[in-house]
């Protein structure tokens, strides 16, 4: 039976060991595990920690504010890094999904590195989990946040690494979470990926398409939020389907919805969400984004497919 | 009221005037459209007549044997085409909707006013109904089988058009169907568009994508047979997914489950297909078809979407 004090308390003393006298930064995204992990080192370490948010381009609905916000609201030092146009630039030409999620990692730890520099910091502590771990070194995904495990050195980028929660799987997380007296926002909050919604845009990620994606994925938030679910959220392809606008045929977006439950994210099942839900939120999006023609709901469990698409 | 009886008199008479001593070829497909009109003008004028089925490699499982064995059944001379290769090769390397419909468009009326000649035939039947011409007008769709009304002559293919069913909606057609006593399996029959599953292959037409999208068609229709819905069938889409393949991580197919009621096509309502069928459709095609890792269903009425994807 997994003691959320006992851990806490052991991590502090840990942590303490580990860092000494140097000073650390901790990428925090909002998400559970990155938030835990910059408060249990602000608790262990205090001023010596500063947390970063790196503005990304790729993120909610107003997901930056509200992670600024709350870090400055538990006292913790915060730096915010806009890296928008830097991301975006990176993505340009790329439609592979493996080289997508490569080119937003370089281009992550090396936007922390310079945080880390900047700040003249040793660590950086993130937010690495037991599932991220599992399914990085077994080839499922690769992990943005799990360098060490795939021969990255991560000194390259100018640190090393404090991984405090890697033992944990994330119903764990979550009750450390709740034991830091974190708000529920926080520790019950849907887990959310590194690369955030260039995830969810197939082919080629670019300003426009996030935008998009952003809007659906508010629209299924609205619409889901009291399902209680795993994850919620929607996707936009690269292929184009026909439709009907103001009577006109057109050539438009596919948006797919994708709500799951799940324990751990290592298997998960496709909600069978009632269909006034998945028809309300399918002419929402329809209705309020004029580009997108079709809506359709992910009726796959993991396996055989993953929870998100690439 | 619509009067199958009168209509069926009337339509015998009309058809007998236009064609005079002429020959008659009609391009039979196997849907009720295609059917009907050729058992109408086999009444009208015999032997004049002579059915062909294009086998254009975009049939579903079994359907090339099944038609051919039905218009036989029914006395109708029957001519078989085997235009397969040539059609994979108008597809090559076209991704666009429309250019895929138009190419098919051509092919068909090329292959068809072969066999016109072969025949020395003057007249070509086909199963024009209403719904065809007020959407290729509207500009919502092209039809393949609506020449005139977007400006094609049809004698550049060397022929003339017979038109018998282009004052009926959907419902009536089958009325005629029932009342020239043709078998269930037509009268009843599920629409199939004419350019068939190219329409269901997102981007470029391959035979294995063909192959693909015939197979899910195969598990959609045998699952959702006791529905009685206007129309069920599989995508296959060109955007591609991670999932989870023998506990490795693949990158795979994305297929689309569209089933819809409908009257005449004109409107469509997505189906809520009870849950059970929607997850056993999924593990079928996900377990039956290699490289299939997610499967979709579609939540789109028409309008704002339409039926087909293109």
């Amino acid at each position: 039976m997994f003691e959320a004090k006992k851990f806490v308390e052991n991590s502090m003393k840990d942590i303490q060991k580990i860092v000494g006298k140097s000073r650390v930064i901790s990428a925090c995204s909002g998400g559970v595990d990155s938030t835990v992990t910059t408060v249990l080192v602000h608790k262990a370490v205090g001023d010596k920690l500063v947390a970063v948010f790196i503005d990304d381009g790729l993120r909610r609905e107003g997901e930056p504010e509200f992670v600024v916000k709350t870090l400055k609201s538990l006292g913790i030092k915060t730096k915010f890094v806009d890296a928008k146009a830097e991301f975006f630039a990176v993505f340009k030409g790329k439609t592979d999904a493996e080289e997508k999620r490569k080119a937003f990692r370089d281009k992550f730890y090396k936007t922390l590195g310079k945080a880390a520099r900047e700040e003249q910091i040793e660590f950086i502590a993130q937010g690495t989990i037991k599932a991220d771990v599992i399914e990085t070194v077994g080839g499922i995904k690769s992990q943005h946040n799990v360098l060490e495990q795939i021969g990255i050195n991560p000194e390259i980028y100018g640190y090393k690494i404090l991984e405090p929660l890697r033992e944990l799987f994330k119903p764990d997380v979550r009750k450390v979470a709740r034991e830091l007296g974190l708000p529920k926002e926080i520790s019950e909050r849907m887990p959310f990926p590194g690369p955030a919604l260039s995830l969810r845009v197939l082919g080629e990620v670019t300003p426009e398409k996030i935008a998009l994606v952003r809007k659906a994925t508010e629209i299924v938030e609205e619409e889901t939020e009291k399902l209680g679910t795993f994850q919620n959220f929607a996707v936009l392809h690269n292929d184009k389907a026909t439709g009907i606008k103001k009577g006109k045929r057109v050539y438009g977006n596919i948006v797919t919805v994708r709500i799951v439950d799940s324990q751990d994210a290592v298997t998960a099942k496709a909600r069978q969400v009632p269909y006034e839900v998945l028809m309300r939120i399918s002419e929402r999006i329809t209705g309020e984004i004029p580009s997108v023609v079709r809506c359709l709901y992910d009726i796959t469990d993991k396996p055989p497919s993953t929870i998100e698409f690439e």
